[in-house]
């Protein structure tokens, strides 16, 4: 048998509120998903004015990092044609998002979940998805 | 131009406290999903335990209730062989849910958004439905 | 944090054989799907001579028996018209399986991850997953 | 009348165990599968650690080296903007691969099969497949 290790539902609330004061400080309206660490939604919100699109984008993207364990902007950076990884965004019917913004839950060194965040430029979107992180760090420690 | 009334992400996390607190009340715990009048997506709450297929049962739930301004447990009890209705519960995709458990959120008359419950039975779930929209309606008034 | 308990490789491996055993004894070659606790494909094996449609229709009971913590053939029973759940059939884009041959693997109480089988009659298909989880009862002890 | 040569359930398994020996070798847990010569799938196995999203990767590989009987990595090489095989990427809902880790499987210059590897980079994933491919061969001959 494994022994697995998944974010809490508290745990989940803690990363949007992180996102969501850095999205409040920005001032862009941002839509905000966490999943656990097998890429299954945990919460979602979807602060006043984000765009709609970004709800299955946001949501992606926090699948994506959690669930192949790398950042959705590495996965962009390796995404270039000619390159052997290029094609990986259209995979999973596109579910496997290759855009800035998803970053994976790192917790004493495992992937534990994912955060996505979706609206602004995709430099907004990671700003918002690391403020989250730290937010969570600060409460347990050790977190990335 | 159309003037359209729309939960705002308040109202929607309010809307998630009232039903978690009744999942909590009969130990089941619960996917709770609220969409706007449009049938997009506000905020979605996994309390620990809930079910993996209920992620996307109860957003489903809340969105047939919202899109098509109807109970989900009204659409199942037309939706029986015979009836002209019958077959709704295979439209888009499967995603009109005829499982009881999901209410539109009636604000003065009129739809504003849906709330869906997954991962009990469909009484549980439309028990904890309901006790969302009591919830909402205690600070707002007039709710249904 | 959550810790969850999840089948390895090796216990899927061995549901897998218990079954292809008891399929074997039957003559009737099967697809095998072995998901673990969050519904994720762990292995697959089709038989040669298995149904070709049997290669979703097994991973999606096995899928359904693990996310939902509940045997398709109990859905089943329950997914009648007239029904509060009756709909259930097509959540998912189908993928929720209705019919029977999905049994989830519960280990010392806890569901750990989900069996199914596909290509005989429900009775056989529900046979065989029976006989992996008796398979690797002998080997556990405290399974189901 | 056709007569077609298609993988048997053994060889597929002789197939993944190759696989696995390399996987074990360079330490990255992999996502195996092996289709037959339509592309359907004949055996899946994810290795303790392997990737979520590799699960459907890993089975498009080999789904498009068998079904195209082309290599993705080929596919990788021809897609590139400009090119007129630029797009094939997205082909079927993006179960099309072209990252590359998927190999036909090719026996007395006809394909029976294919192979597709996913977890690590494409170039250990290719490792891989070829490491399969190679075990296959000795105890068949003629492979490739």
């Amino acid at each position: 048998m494994l022994t697995i290790n998944r974010l809490s539902h508290t745990e989940a609330q803690t990363l949007i509120e992180g996102a969501r004061l850095k999205a409040l400080e920005i001032e862009v309206p941002m839509c905000i998903a966490i999943v656990d660490e097998s890429g299954n939604l945990i919460a979602f919100e979807r602060m006043n004015g984000a765009k709609i699109t970004s709800i299955t984008i946001a949501q992606d993207k926090a699948f994506t990092a959690a669930a192949a364990r790398k950042a959705t902007h590495e996965y962009n950076a390796a995404c270039v044609p000619g390159n052997l990884v290029f094609g990986i965004h259209t995979a999973l019917g596109g579910r496997l998002c290759v855009v800035g913004g998803g970053l994976p839950v790192v917790v004493d060194g495992e992937v534990v979940g994912g955060i996505g965040l979706s609206s602004g430029s995709p430099q907004q979107d990671m700003a918002c998805a690391e403020a989250g992180l730290a937010y969570l760090e600060r409460q347990l420690g050790n977190v990335r």
